[in-house]
């Protein structure tokens, strides 16, 4: 028998096992190419070809046991000494290596810190639409998910909302920005409004409440649109980074965590946070690819050709008469339900081979979620499928 | 504040990082050289030539998308039937990839299938000595961890002790055969002994009892000792692999979970840990190393080397008049403490510059563990140390 925890947990699962065993039948009727899965958040750009560069660099120059062997589980003191170099000369910040942990990934880092910070019962605020897996997270750790409902009018956080919902068991906020699932980036005007409220409510309650910046898309953002480094607007801000998209290296589990010198209790943060990341069983970031991006701070995957889908796929829709905000980051689009029932709207966009996420599993029903990163060829070879499962609707009035 | 559970985790972290800034210390006082760190488990001797030689292979022909892409949570379907088809070949099983979970390094996979298996109060039982990792594992998913007392006679497990220890709540026992700290291997008698008392047991409580084997360390084994393969001896055994020691790759955190059909709840089981191996923040095992090591399932690194450090040290030690058993494999030594406080006999080994840990870190007080993974002239250089301190307890009669 398993847990009773996991019980309920892979019957959810299989509901997303379920769909992508649909896609995989659909593509034995009608051909892969026929099929447009825009289910999943994996990249479709290349990684730089300084990743391959330094691999091999490393591999041929660096001494084996050094490469593939135990460092301190905080991440090898060279590589986090790069990271803060490079966060300084970007962000106008003061950060050493004694503020950067390697972690696995953005996900193995928001574990560490949550497993670092909750204790059960303590709440966690987030904002919907959020990542669905931020409820798992929190779970893991006892910790309770507290929603903000979505402001659909622009995506930005509902602040006043937001503040009626501050308890005294809240302990952590997370933010993720620009935003999986609807590519909006939080403007400085929201990042001060919530660094408002959290100060006041701080001094209110006589609580330190922890900001996590949750941010795998920060490098993906178009129109030279600017991403507030939130460490500078709130003291008890803590970055969760990922170089899963930035340089196309998801399998590889590979990020770290920034908690800064002026975040409460920083020494026993920053210990615990080391020890958290040692027993949740990830001992220490994968050593050969913490060498290798500390080598490839500045190095870029082809945003262009997520902006290429991008303008391709919002401006096709909007011709279509769907309703969606033109996202600034990320490579998703969140377009409005065609019907109230966002399941069953899935269900309707699959019909024409397109397969793409409810926002139920968002926090905000009524929308779905397209991951636009995919080959151009299959956003145009869809765009069919999305003006005739709009015309359907027109037609039948269900909308 | 950090939470109430890792404040005591800080604390008792912080004495182990004493000792190593101790290493520290003593390094800048009396010359790297000269000071004889055998506290740590990390690999001296290098990867073989294989894992270099595949590395180039991988990153010159394979496509980079797919090499460090996301794949299933559970790993590459080519590397988890890699796997399958070599312990197959080995051990005669028959093991299909359904059968294999990549996990981020053996602790990794502990975590992922005791998050599977343990509801709060759950009960798992562990042989003293055992590697104090495994306290914290279990108090992650809030599971109690009982003890069954050392055998200092052979350190085989005290199998009537154990009898008596299973309860209603017992759902895991945890073995580490080859084992760390005394590198002692469990006979194949004791096996047979351990899966009659848990066949026994479980039909007596109607319950299913799960035997997590912990593998790290199956490869390094001396003078052609076998090491029994637990799955063959009792149904609802787990295992948990990994690569650092096999393939000197500790820092890259790679390894995997074995859960044969036979397991009670198997498709639970197994779908719970893919789903486990997701949530806990891991996402999938890296990518590139679960494509490196399936093509070196066949290499090895220089056990001998590893031996002739044993028959040193252990030849010296007894020459000395300290008492041990002769490791059969891993590259720990468990040798009796010269004095009862074993924590205390550490000190007094410090003061001749020699690092060990204190048996009270594996549930065994008494004794101590020294790691013989260091260089040949490393251990060479100790001796005169080892000698002295025996002497002194000699002369002082503190023995």
């Amino acid at each position: 028998m398993i847990s009773d925890k996991m019980i309920g947990l892979v019957q959810n699962s299989s509901v997303i096992r379920a769909m992508f065993e649909e896609g995989k039948r659909l593509a034995d009727i009608y051909g892969a190419e026929n099929v447009y899965d825009f289910s999943l958040g994996n990249p479709s750009v290349e990684p730089p070809k300084k990743i391959k560069e330094e691999i091999l660099n490393i591999i041929n120059t660096e001494e084996a046991n050094l490469v593939h062997g135990y460092m301190s589980n905080s991440g090898y003191e060279d590589v986090r000494t790069a990271i803060a170099d490079s966060l300084n000369k970007r962000f106008q910040t003061s950060f050493s290596r004694e503020n950067i942990i390697m972690t696995v990934g953005a996900a193995g880092g928001l574990n560490v810190i949550l497993k670092t910070l909750l204790n059960p019962g303590d709440e966690v605020i987030v904002f919907a639409p959020f990542f669905g897996e931020y409820r798992s997270y929190v779970d893991n750790f006892d910790g309770k998910l507290v929603v903000v409902s979505p402001n659909t009018l622009d995506f930005q956080p509902n602040l006043a909302e937001f503040e009626t919902k501050i308890t005294e068991r809240t302990k952590v906020i997370i933010v993720n920005t620009p935003n999986n699932p609807t590519g909006v980036v939080y403007s400085e005007a929201t990042v001060k409004g919530l660094a408002d409220v959290l100060n006041r409510k701080q001094k209110e309650l006589g609580n330190s409440i922890y900001l996590i910046s949750d941010e795998p898309y920060r490098e993906l953002v178009y129109d030279g649109v600017e991403v507030p480094y939130l460490t500078k607007y709130y003291n008890n801000t803590i970055v969760g980074y990922s170089f899963s998209k930035s340089l196309s290296l998801p399998g590889e589990r590979i990020g770290y965590l920034v908690i800064p010198n002026e975040v409460d209790d920083y020494t026993n943060v920053i210990g615990a946070a080391n020890v958290a990341n040692r027993i949740l069983g990830f001992v220490n970031a994968p050593s050969l690819m913490q060498r290798v991006v500390a080598r490839c701070l500045d190095a870029e995957v082809d945003v262009a050709s997520y902006n290429r889908n991008r303008e391709l796929l919002y401006n096709s829709l909007r011709q279509y008469g769907y309703t969606c905000i033109k996202p600034e980051g990320a490579f998703y689009l969140f377009v409005k339900a065609l019907e109230e029932d966002d399941k069953a709207f899935a269900v309707a966009a699959k019909n024409h081979n397109i397969l793409i996420v409810p926002g139920s599993s968002f926090g905000c029903p009524g929308y779905c979620r397209i991951a636009y990163c995919v080959a151009y060829e299959t956003i145009q070879r869809s765009l069919p499928g999305f003006e005739k499962l709009a015309k359907e609707y027109k037609s039948t009035d269900r909308s």
